[in-house]
């Protein structure tokens, strides 16, 4: 059966192509969902892309993955990355690997940014390699 | 006429026996608001209980309570607790008394948890004395 | 034709008048609205007032005001102010301006309402005018 | 036969119903003394309840506790609860639960009294519910 | 009788147009002076515009304020914002409301301009509204 | 009746001209005893001095003063000065006048001596000054 | 001959009886400047007293004093004791006996009132004691 | 012409399979030199293995790429990453793209392994993905 | 004659054995004084060993040291290593050779244990060498 | 025509020779300008030399420079260097080449000395070459 | 078999005797050799003695210490112990026991020598006993 | 005799010219080495210059000018500047005069540039005059 994994994107990312094009670039935020699900169909697996602006929102999504099979998980918590403890909780919760996400690399822009209250209780992280950095991502979520 | 209070449960405490079962034990959130509704049965009070992930949903429920009649509040505003000014704000609307409760030791665990900004406008605050914390508090709000 | 404002008001402000009334007066948020209605009937602009206890709804009105023709925002974050980076990169995806107002003087108050994360990315912002605070945001961004 | 149980408080307890009335109330230490024993009566345990200004007395009694069958502690080190490391480790030589007691909501009074270096090593903490704090910690400790 | 308000801008405002440009337009120190007064005859009331490089004597025009009838005070303290607790002592003496001005969003440059020593002996504070600010401060006044 | 006054020396200060010569100087302690005590027959007043190396002693003395009928308290609380909420508390309790005097000038020595914890709670402060410091402080409890 | 002495009184200090007269009483400078005048006269001393709101003009007397024989100072530098290096550096020229005197206890008020940079250099310091501060102060040079 | 990466390893990952196998794994430092070698097979590229335990010759390795046609660099700086600014300032010379690598999630371990001073300068950062994250940086290398 | 030296042992040391035995093993504090006896037999020295939970009767026992003969100390001052002032004083009045010691390699374990405040008035520092460390001391104020 | 150069000097420099002659040296303030002035006709410049112990005045010769055709200026702000925000300000007004110079080393000097606020907005900065030092910059600013 | 030792000495400790002879005394590195070379022949043992100014060499020779049948080490890593982690992660990859060594008192110097970041990961460490020190580690190390 | 002078250049100098032109400006290291060689010419001196990327090969250099009669020293530190207190011990041990030099205004860029572990023991700095700033430093060096 087909691998399933989940790519949570937190507030602001729906912006891609408009919001600060010269940090993210001028692809828009449907082009980076079909990039991944390129990915997944070359892979012969199934992923699921959910995006909300909502901190309780993501936190409901993380936590139906508890009981929907999800097999590994990609996400970039946006600017949640630097203060939900909250989502870091429902993160440590699940058992399944997770990898997070940046486009940009954050250890170039403001101070605030550099730190990341959620990368301790995921797997790993990749910062800064574009919209490419989903496609390693799965990669690396494909070979655990 | 019986007391009325208000239990409020913020992020991820809907998971209590999947998260950290070494931190939280293995009783699950059904079994937590059992022993809350015993307890209401047997000291002839109207309990409510709320949980949601969502801080605005949270601050609505709190505002709500300004109108319903709600005598006494319970609240364990899980990783809100240590961010969430907005809840602070809504809590420190209210006249009634509100008693904080933490089900683990969190001076125990890491240094982002020691300190609480919702403590300083609530009434009181009881940690660490696991799933029993929540009648002793009623105890507390029945006291008053 | 009438030029088009938003004011977004965060966490609580639908509590004027109930809350910390030695603060923030005694005037409630049905006023504070008819307020600002009044000046815009009197400035001929049509102005709409957003109030949500939610960080991913005012996110979502943020990122509406770039589809809808608004021409500048006025947003009181309320506690939000203090740690909503999600809150300061919507409204960084913007290029009409945006005034933050605040009721009280928050330079006056406890320690963690003197610094404003949202502020960075605004025009300017107006502290402790009480409701009228509003007002004269509204004449800015007429005068912009 | 009958639980055994000790209350220990620190500096300037005795002094209760004399210092800071506003803080601490009217009742005085002879009427929290009578508070609790009369609850060990209802309760039918024994109840050891010891106060001392000084810091080496209470350590002490700490240590004596390990040999005379205390089967739990009640401690509200008073002001040593912000700097005393030495009260830290004679608590964690013991293997009873500890509960620590503040009769006042310490987070709601100058800073350095927001700190406990004794929480840590308790089993868990009642804070701002009065002389009735000492009651719900008997309770606490007779539910362990 | 008209009112009778106080400008008092700090050091380096008198090289408005040659200073940093970028940051504060090209219009001079005149061009403010006759800014206000224009907004004095419109709105009928007496404006003393005083200015000094010299803390001290920035607090001997204050202390006169005290003297001389004064009813409304705005403030651009300048540089001497961030350190001069002397200003704010003087600032402190007098009873009439006081707004501090910042023609810059002293927030979105450097670190130590987002910190004000003044503002929180001031009534309110408008930031970053260009050299209008002045006038909505003067509107403020009147409006108290 | 003679007005009764009592002086607390902390940890230390019985070692007068044997510990660190060159910061307090060469006389002994019985000397600075008898320096007090002529100053009570010439003023006609009774003083109590008292010693200890225990911070418990010190509050146990402290509170003797609620009930011994003292009227106005010196104290030098040597290194307690840093670190002892305990005697602030015991202070606190008092409501006589009481003076902190510190034999050098602490503010020139290392930067732990430079913050008192029980400075807030008593009326004033002499430092520097010498023994005579004592003098200074007993003609200030005299004018009161 | 006479001894000659210099006080000095930093900014604000002309506003006793005008500013914060909870902190500083109801008598004003000039009953100041009497109380000062009537203990050198009987002391049979000299002394001069300055005043002024300038870091500039208050440097220039201290370095006066160096040349007009001036034997002893007592500054109460108002708010500049918080961060005057200059004026540190003035008082660090001279080598006559050097009192720094504040009428209220600066412990017990804003933070940043807590520090002195201008104590380090001076030989000791009088808090808190009143206007009689000053003349403990004059007592202290006398026994010099 | 097949494209030209330098992978350089700093201090200690010569002892990868030796030190800590907790953290690093079993696998040895000839493992991850041959896993390097078999992809750069596998994709047609030339990838040079550089390590040392001195940072100077990590220096000198990273100048001599500014002349020997290296077309992207990772590095795994080991503890240099925490503090040597003058391997920062060594990356800043080159303009090819430059992945940071680590092993391990250094998210997870002791706090002085949570910022890098390398990575404001690199392209992008790869965490946590064990050895297979040189694989990954090796495919954003070439998907640059 | 014998040389006399004195070993001071601080809180809680006496439960050496009880407390925390995976820090500091299972021999008992009588243990650790027959191994100091023995060597001192050996090395045909007298030494005092004295314990006490109270820091006042340490100091006590430090100042009767400069008048009974003893020509050096060995101290373990246990939590007060860390915030007692009035013991560091109490040893800067000796000018015996001073050693500190702890069992347990403090610098491994919780942050607070990580600084000495009494090591700047000693000799030297033994730490994590076990109760041998005690020996090493006793040799080393031999060949002083 | 002959370069124009200005050499303004901070509080206490005219103390010279007087102050802290371990720190400045013998040499009084006359022989600083009398070596300026050789080196001004030496290098057939002009070379007007300002002294000031005020703050305000320092910032009104400085915004002067900017009209009378000075082509550099040479600062040493003395203890204003440490906080004056307002003659930084000044400073970043004038677009001529500017030196920094400190007689002494600061970086040995106390730790508030350390750090400079307005060598920001300098060209360059000499720092404990003597007197010398300000021939050094003069020469500097011959050679831009 | 003889046992077999490593003592590695950091930068500057081969200018014992030239380097500020004050702290370190007046003996050469050649004699601190000598001392050592002795003890291991009084204890029938082999001790290899290393130095280097450079951290990585330092690092080489832990190395190779793990291949060629070391069974302790004593370190004296000079100025490294406070910054580097590098040598730190190369002592952590040791099993054998190892202790620091400081020559003099670090605890009395500057702020910056307080703190060792070697520390952690070793058996123990001496510090300010001279060169003595060394030889008490080898005593520490053969009854391990 | 002709003097000896050593300049030293730390890690990155070589590639002057290459890196960061906007900062360093586009003259190479050659050209920097003949700048000073022709002023030694100029000055009838002996300069040896020294580069090194190594802080072992950099403490090697200044410890051998304690023997080969170097006179005075000019050091540059680059990157180790801000944390190599090895390097700072090295030069600790010379008693010759060193100048420290920085081409770049540090105090102008990143915050980890401002501050210099090095210059404490340096005799003077010089900063920001560019290249020139080594021809200063050996005016300063020749007229010690």
């Amino acid at each position: 059966m087909a691998m399933k994994l989940l790519v949570i994107n937190g507030p602001n990312l729906n912006f891609l192509g408009i919001r600060e094009k010269s940090v993210y670039g001028t692809e828009d935020y449907g082009y980076l969902k079909s990039l991944i699900q390129e990915k997944a169909i070359k892979e012969n697996i199934t992923v699921d892309i959910f995006q909300s602006n909502s901190e309780g929102n993501i936190i409901d999504r993380i936590q139906e993955a508890y009981y929907d099979g999800t097999q590994g998980i990609i996400i970039n918590p946006g600017a949640f990355t630097h203060y939900s403890y909250a989502i870091r909780d429902a993160l440590a919760s699940l058992t399944v690997p997770i990898i997070e996400v940046h486009i940009s690399n954050i250890h170039k822009r403001e101070e605030f940014r550099h730190n990341s209250v959620t990368a301790p209780v995921c797997t790993g992280q990749i910062v800064g390699l574009g919209l490419k950095g989903y496609l390693f991502a799965i990669d690396a979520l494909l070979s655990q």
